[in-house]
């Protein structure tokens, strides 16, 4: 169950529209599974700023007449989710700030690893600080910069920033649009007519009928005002480190990334895993709604019919009361229905995007048993999770991890309750995300590999 | 696209659970797809009355500390789906009121016809109504009974009442369960050790892991109290005429209803489709969530793959901020995506469930051009519906009805864009839904051919 | 403290007003010391029942939208305060209903004594009640009239109601304004043009600068509709027992009843209370607010000047946190404040409106003396609360009231603290609020006396 | 009318009390008449900051849950008003920082008037802002200062500050008070055991029951954490010029302010003006409440009687909803009801604090005419309102201000309707509010004489 790691946060701008704040609720929208916790929009009137952000979703935050509020032809917006001891308003973007230029905000997703060292060296040099995001640093080395104005400055500053990030920066008249030198998250471009639009997904450009245009490069920086884009670079071209977590589970199956269809992606891992642990079974089922494609590819593959084997209860989101002690074991019920016509008596194969605490997918075996079935044979269209991510994904702790506490694919399937289990290699995994297997750091597989594309800054 | 048609609403009971509130709350979370606009539960303890209902998905119009105030063993709830007029919390079930014998809670799922009839009576007798529904007027009829004693009275009642009901009534210590003459709509009963519990589909049993026992039988009545369950008849064993379109999209698709899997029957919905209007193609696809059966049935029979080419927002909902004038025509694709990996110069056959006002599908045919679909072969995977339920469904009306502004069907594929159009047969939709073509009555398809099992009452 | 009894509620109504809901807005703001528990209006153009009701002040329970929603030139209006156990929605007036002749909507200050028995009857006839009032019995009756037509059936059902009833029905197109054969409670008409309102005090027909017209006469009834206002009675002229606790605490000071001014007569009541009760001291002081107009009348006859001894925190209200057990002694404290400026080695006397509990008393005969308050002699404006009320007071229970826990004024004194303590009499509290002492029924003093005007139907 | 001035904030603090946040709490509602747009806590356990802020009043903004929350035996708390445009959560006080010593939270009564200057020197240096606040400037300057620790760098970043402020620093275990060099606003200590309280005014001391200890002196700064109480100056000792409309207006009036009552200074404004304008008449009344102790000033120096003519409704409220046009003239009835009983026939002489804009004088005067007043004498109990006041009071600006907009007290009662009108004289304030003729700049009066005790920094 990959929703046991979770992208932390969306972003999305649009420069010269003028339904700019519109555009951004749609595109946010677009982007709401990549953060659930709070959202939030700037938009400029090319004088003023107008910002409005509150907990909870998209749809929970705006309303006709906050969005009628945010006039401007220009916007940034960004979703967000968090751990919940800092699951406060004031930590939710975009970041608004005053400095002696005027008023700047800031959208960012991702994580930078240099948070912490940076933020002493600016408290020593007399910061105050409002949040306790690392984001809160990029608007402190702004306004500090030794370049003047902030067409110098912000390029400048991001040569100061090790990490993750997916960055939208906007003044009362100017966007900054950049990517980390890794270019650890993704980040696209997309046009309507004279605007230019940035998001996370393309799913987002397409949500509100956006031409693609291009994706930002790692290292690379836009600078968008009257005159037109100008772009540079504060970091060499290098090898791009993508997280290969996007294309797993994070990403929209419609969105497309480096030219790659998300929902293809999915499908061949299927079909890879098939290939590398066949098994002979009566029917192919997915843990719903994000295995689906992977299972369709598994089927594909292996000639073994795909069927709706576990139906999701469309309604359990954050507010569902869970069961009390005594009512402890309808848990999954709630939200996963297994179907006996399909299960009973047959051989499944289950395929599931990943394996991160292992707790669900006990559950969901034992479900697939009370339904009658006779072999159940887990397949993960991902390798084993292994490793904290250090770039902007919520994970359970390294020893929370089921890869973590079990020795080998034997005494995992067992623990699980499964005939047999098996887990896609990494080999298999690159194979799907990206062709050029010769240079791994093509993406980042971290998590699963335990090799980090950059410095970390642990204590 | 079946949204268009809206069952009203869903019930569920408990007999004899110390978390019988709980249990309750569960059971309707697994209905609400059957009614999103309020919800209340009833709680009992032998004595006294609890209850709580409000306006909203059951997990906005309850909280843990509201449950926790429904003591008792004995509960029962409902889910409502109403037209905007009389979308009030007034009309809220379960309907409350107190009388000679105490207390008395009504939920109810259908729409009894004779009501304005029976309505007037009671009001010239001396009654006075507090809401808008039909529902009301059982429980006057209860409290006006010359019978003595809820066990006779309700009974007795339920003989005055034409038109569909799935009917929980409770007292503070007795509940009854009846389903009308003709089982309009359905009701099935299930069990949790000693204790009872009754639903509008198995789906809702599964969720609290009750035991299936059976279904309602039409025109019967069950009367549960602490010496157990007793049972009778309201009218004879008559021919069942359960709406086909809890079939077709009403029902849950992990629901059995009179013992045939409803998951299996779209998909053979999707088979029969694809005898009776092959087509020549490169790709199946789906309008998801609820044809997505259908079209693997489809693409089983004709052996065209099935694919997903249209992905679901999944946080489109309730308070969604449709698009201004300025920018209407993102409607469609804020809330489905299509995949143009998939469906790029390729020939498409497009699975819907339904067509009710036609509007929907012309703009996803629409979509699915942009996308580069070469051919749009739209496939339905039941009957034209041309006429008015009076039996709890909420329908455009007649001149509304896409099939009823068109001739035939090629003129109907051309308005809304695809290049050939085709819907099921009647005999194709029974032959599915129901083993025993001979006797037609088994199910109820007035919608589709105007055969009313009914007096109507019309004015 | 005469907060520690409540008047129960406020009724307002105009007939024939282009903003009739806005006026009630402002009337029954104008009542809200009646009532702070509920508000509710109900609207009528003639043709449908618009309306609104909830929890809360009147400012928090309606905003502009609401208001302008209430359309019509014809409305009713209420506040109300209830005892914690029955403080429901559902509870809250004006009570809506549609009956055999259309819509009817009731509200009503006041309680019925008969209440149990006619719904007893009522339920015995086949009656289902929603509300645990006992105004709903009122609509009842008129459905169940015998009399054909709400202008004939109304005034007849009258006859049936024991109690106090300040009352005001209405229909699509008629209003019916009556009070209880004793005139146990205010009820004043006014006009406005060709309007007329009816209001439970004339402080709420100068609010809307309606022109006071005259009191409703015990046991009359008027019935207005499009052909102008038609009077008559239901019982006949007799003995009038308007609530004499109305004059002392209930009644805004500005409100006039029976032609007499609330202000003055408090001021009276501290005159003959000085007169009876004479003392010497330095300073005469008030618990504020109601108790104010007492202590100027009481320093006025005493010739000891009427000083600030004690202020109140304005900001006192419904949300206020208590304090917790290690708090506790600020109870006092954080609501009223002692002025040491005034009371420090003074001789002080200190007019209440009356006792009630006691409770709060002894604390603020403790906050005088830490003010440094030399002697406190509690003087209270009216006589010992003894007994119960039955005709919509809200009061402690007869064994929580403080007169009933005390043998005599010495030791009641004693009891608080204070150096004296004394009472107004009954003869006292009759000359001021009523000049004909020669039949004293002319006031309800039944709390003080025991003699009630009415059966009581106690069980 | 002097709440058309409003004093912007109020201040509350409690060092080593268990009860902390509890304490604050009461304070601030003790306070709650210095502002109602935002209240906010922010306690600490030695080691950590917990903090809640909000719109409302203080009653709205916490709750019993909220409050438990705020553990810790150290807390600062803050009532705000402001105008409109800036009535934004994220300037609500206490602010909250982190910097390079710990947490920072500041709570600031008053305006800096050299914010601007300050605010443009910190950006050059590189500092951002997330308020609008002139507050915010005293967390800037403590993280830039020179000195090494809080303990140091507070009073040595007071010495930059000019303008008003009363002000409560707090760290993890530090809590700095301190007073603007002129004393421009209130601020004084008080003692619970060995508890330290600074709070605005002393009412808040007596709601929690605090014994007074002193006030803070013009200039002075303490320094309080586990060591004890340190106290130092910023500035020399020097005129102390407190706000004189604190005693005429703003103050509570069971405070105590330099030693002096403000309810016995605003009874000496009475008489004073009674002395200053004699008139001839039969009552005199005030309008209530804030004017009433000055009306029972002028009644017993003149020796007339002091009467009730003026009621004012308790609930009005912020969410009052104002009258709509055709309904306009009722905007002051609503508010205020003239008893005719008091001023029918009668020569009345009406009290009122001040006369800011004019505008609710004219309306209050023409309430009593209509309710039948003879002869209507307007005494003013403070000198005219002429100039802006740049120390944190709310005013309209210069030429909305009545005494701007006439030439002479004469024309001045013709536009408001009264006889005649007349304003206590500068030095007849200033008699009743400081002893100290000699040295006027012990108040300020900048308002009535223009003559200010700082500079301005205007541009």
């Amino acid at each position: 169950m990959s929703s046991e790691m979770r992208e932390k946060c969306g972003v999305f701008g649009v420069f010269n529209h003028p339904q700019a704040a519109d555009l951004t609720y749609y595109g946010l929208h677009a982007l709401q599974h990549r953060g659930q916790e709070s959202a939030g929009i700037v938009a400029s009137d090319g004088k003023t700023f107008r910002h409005h952000r509150g907990m909870g979703l998209v749809t929970q935050v705006f309303s006709r007449d906050i969005l009628d509020g945010l006039s401007g032809n220009m916007a940034i917006g960004h979703v967000r989710y968090s751990t919940s001891g800092q699951s406060l308003l004031e930590n939710a973007q975009p970041l608004v700030f005053k400095y002696s230029e005027g008023d700047l905000a800031v959208a960012h997703n991702g994580n930078l690893v240099n948070a912490r060292v940076e933020r002493d060296v600016l408290q020593q040099q007399g910061s105050i600080f409002q949040t306790t995001t690392d984001t809160e640093i990029i608007a402190h080395l702004i306004a500090r910069s030794s370049k003047k104005h902030f067409a110098k400055a912000a390029p400048d500053t991001l040569k100061r920033l090790d990490g993750s990030f997916a960055l939208l920066i906007m003044t009362e008249k100017q966007m900054l649009i950049a990517l980390d030198r890794h270019g650890l998250r993704p980040l696209s471009l997309g046009k309507i007519g004279d605007a230019v639009v940035a998001a996370s997904e393309t799913c987002a450009l397409n949500a509100v009928d956006a031409k693609f245009w291009r994706d930002v490069e790692p290292g690379e920086w836009l600078l968008i005002d009257e005159n037109g884009v100008q772009t540079g670079r504060f970091a060499p071209k290098s090898e791009q480190s993508l997280c290969s977590f996007e294309f797993v589970y994070f990403a929209r199956p419609d969105s497309i990334i480096h030219g790659r269809s998300v929902l293809a992606i999915r499908k061949e891992l299927g079909q890879i895993l098939a290939k590398e642990h066949p098994i002979d079974a009566d029917v192919v089922i997915a843990v719903p709604d994000s295995s689906i494609p992977a299972a369709i590819g598994y089927a594909a593959q292996s000639g073994i019919p795909y069927e709706i084997g576990l139906i999701k209860n469309p309604y359990v989101g954050r507010s569902f009361i869970e069961p009390t002690q005594e009512l402890r074991e309808l848990a999954v019920r709630l939200k996963l229905s297994a179907v006996e016509g399909i299960l009973n008596g047959k051989k499944v194969v289950l395929i599931d995007d990943s394996i991160v605490r292992g707790t669900t997918s006990k559950r969901i075996v034992q479900l697939l048993r009370q339904a009658g079935a006779k072999e159940i044979h887990v397949r993960i269209s991902s390798p084993m999770v292994r490793n904290p991510c250090f770039y902007g994904v919520d994970m359970p702790t390294k020893e929370e991890l089921f890869a973590n506490k079990h020795e080998q694919e034997q005494e995992m399937g067992r623990s699980i309750g499964a005939d047999t289990l098996a887990f896609l290699s990494t080999d298999g995994l690159l194979k799907a995300v990206d062709v050029n297997l010769a240079e791994t750091s093509n993406r980042c597989i971290a998590c699963f590999s335990g090799a980090y594309p950059t410095k970390l800054y642990l204590e």
